[in-house]
């Protein structure tokens, strides 16, 4: 089946103490689609300016990306800079520019709106509901969010996790949302606020989902090195729905392998600047990881 | 087979928001010692001053635990004190009585010299050494160790590694130890240091085996509660070890499992002050939470 995907699509340049990568392709929905695009054929909701670079539509043709719901907008790509600190940790934010980004809409083409298997990737509650508005009964919807939100749009997203299935934050998300600072006590609590699966990366230390089969200690892939870990945590959902959308079965016996899934594409998000090393890699590649932290895990 | 312990034996005065606790059992021997005796006979080498409660001697006793190798001398306990942040990771020492502590020289009985399985729990460098020196040809030898040693006693570490089969510690002194901050790269440089088997924990993330069989990720229990971590490490580390010296086969074969055990047993640990919670629980509390275990990491 096909999934619906909107967020944010962006150039992003980044700095590492090793590396400068300039206007690279980035956003949430970007790095999302991508992931999503080796289970499922995707959707994508975004918009760019008319500087967006044609080698970067060609990269989501490649990639089968459905791309009748981008706007081409006259104006300028939204683009981010940042710079990370040598542990890859901390990231410091160098310059905003929205661009077209400031005044998206999202709109949904007709054919988009009956999608069964919808993503609202990391970008404003508002528009995230927007999206929600257009569609008719999906079948499973999951909103990823940052902290941004919580800071500054906290009541769009209540109002958010009442219409959708699952959930996806980082763990210093789950604290701030919470105010719990036991991961397990927060979970309990978000489930309270609306979402039946709950899910909370913690980075290199893996995810943890709360649904109605209770915990799943989802583990990351191991990585001896890090390059760039932007949209990791975009990767690991777009390739977890991109999987559940495709795989036959219930999402409850499913949706574990599909974090697996998710987890080993956004171990090879890592090991490269932007999208550069996972649209290299088939799905074989995955594959192996996937069996290797079958290995990796069992006791 | 039985187990030789040896580490600190004190009592610990811990304070957290919500309680204080003066003068628990505690220190890195008691803790280990208390974890391996649910699988194993243990022996336990340590030393004691003359004000050292009756009551925690019954305690080690209804744990089988030999104290024939636990010296009683003239003067006051090793006594810490230490106080611990509402997030129950930061701790802060307020107090460090050393007392028969300061010139403690480890002394094997005859009867000792001759144990498989040794455990050198977290005490300093040269009295682990100590320990060996009066060791014939033991099977399998683990050392903990903790930052102060890297700080003060690195050279005597450093030829520890060289002795050892297996090393512990937790994720912060891998990356002083290694000056590499990402664990599995500092696991590959701790591999040259000499020891066959390295294990970094990492809290509530869990723990990481790199071994002859590669890479093993292993999982920490999920606690909803964490009333005291103080000894978990060393619960993990005794409890894996206790498994360990019972376990029939090799080493490889059972390490992974062990580590699951010595998981479980330090999350009984975190959830009493001190041992009052470990002392409480039985061998069918630990199987049934291993089970869990692996009920939830499956995919």
């Amino acid at each position: 089946m096909s999934i619906l995907i909107v967020g944010s699509t962006a150039l992003d340049s980044i700095r590492t103490p090793t590396a400068k990568n300039p206007r690279l392709l980035g956003g949430s929905a970007s790095h999302a689609a991508v992931a999503a695009s080796f289970f499922s054929p995707v959707k994508l909701i975004g918009v760019v300016g008319d500087d967006f670079p044609k080698k970067y539509i060609r990269l989501y043709r490649r990639h089968k990306i459905d791309l009748d719901g981008l706007q081409i907008l006259p104006g300028k790509t939204f683009h981010w800079s940042g710079e990370y600190e040598a542990n890859m940790n901390n990231r410091r934010t160098l310059l905003t520019e929205l661009g077209v980004f400031e005044t998206f809409t999202p709109k949904l083409p007709k054919s988009h709106q009956n999608t069964q298997f919808v993503l609202l990737a990391n970008i404003a509650p508002a528009l995230q509901h927007h999206v929600l508005n257009q569609m008719r009964r999906p079948k499973f919807v999951v909103a990823d969010t940052m902290d941004l939100w919580l800071n500054i749009a906290l009541l769009d997203l209540l109002r958010l996790l009442k219409r959708i299935d699952g959930f996806v934050l980082n763990d210093s998300e789950a604290r701030q949302l919470t105010k719990e600072d036991n991961l397990f006590a927060a979970l309990k609590k978000i489930h309270k606020l609306g979402p039946k699966y709950v899910i909370i990366k913690k980075g290199s230390h893996g995810s943890i989902l709360s649904g109605p089969r209770g915990i799943f200690i989802c583990p990351a892939y191991p990585l001896h090195t890090v390059e760039d870990p932007t949209g990791a945590g975009d990767s690991f959902v777009g390739g977890m729905m991109g999987y559940l959308a495709t795989a036959k079965g219930s999402i409850d016996n499913n949706i574990r392998r599909a974090m697996v899934y998710g987890s080993v594409v956004a171990s090879f998000c890592c090991e490269g600047f932007g999208l550069t090393r996972t649209t290299k890699i088939k799905h074989v590649h995955i594959d192996r990881r996937v069996k290797e932290l079958e290995k990796l895990t069992r006791f």
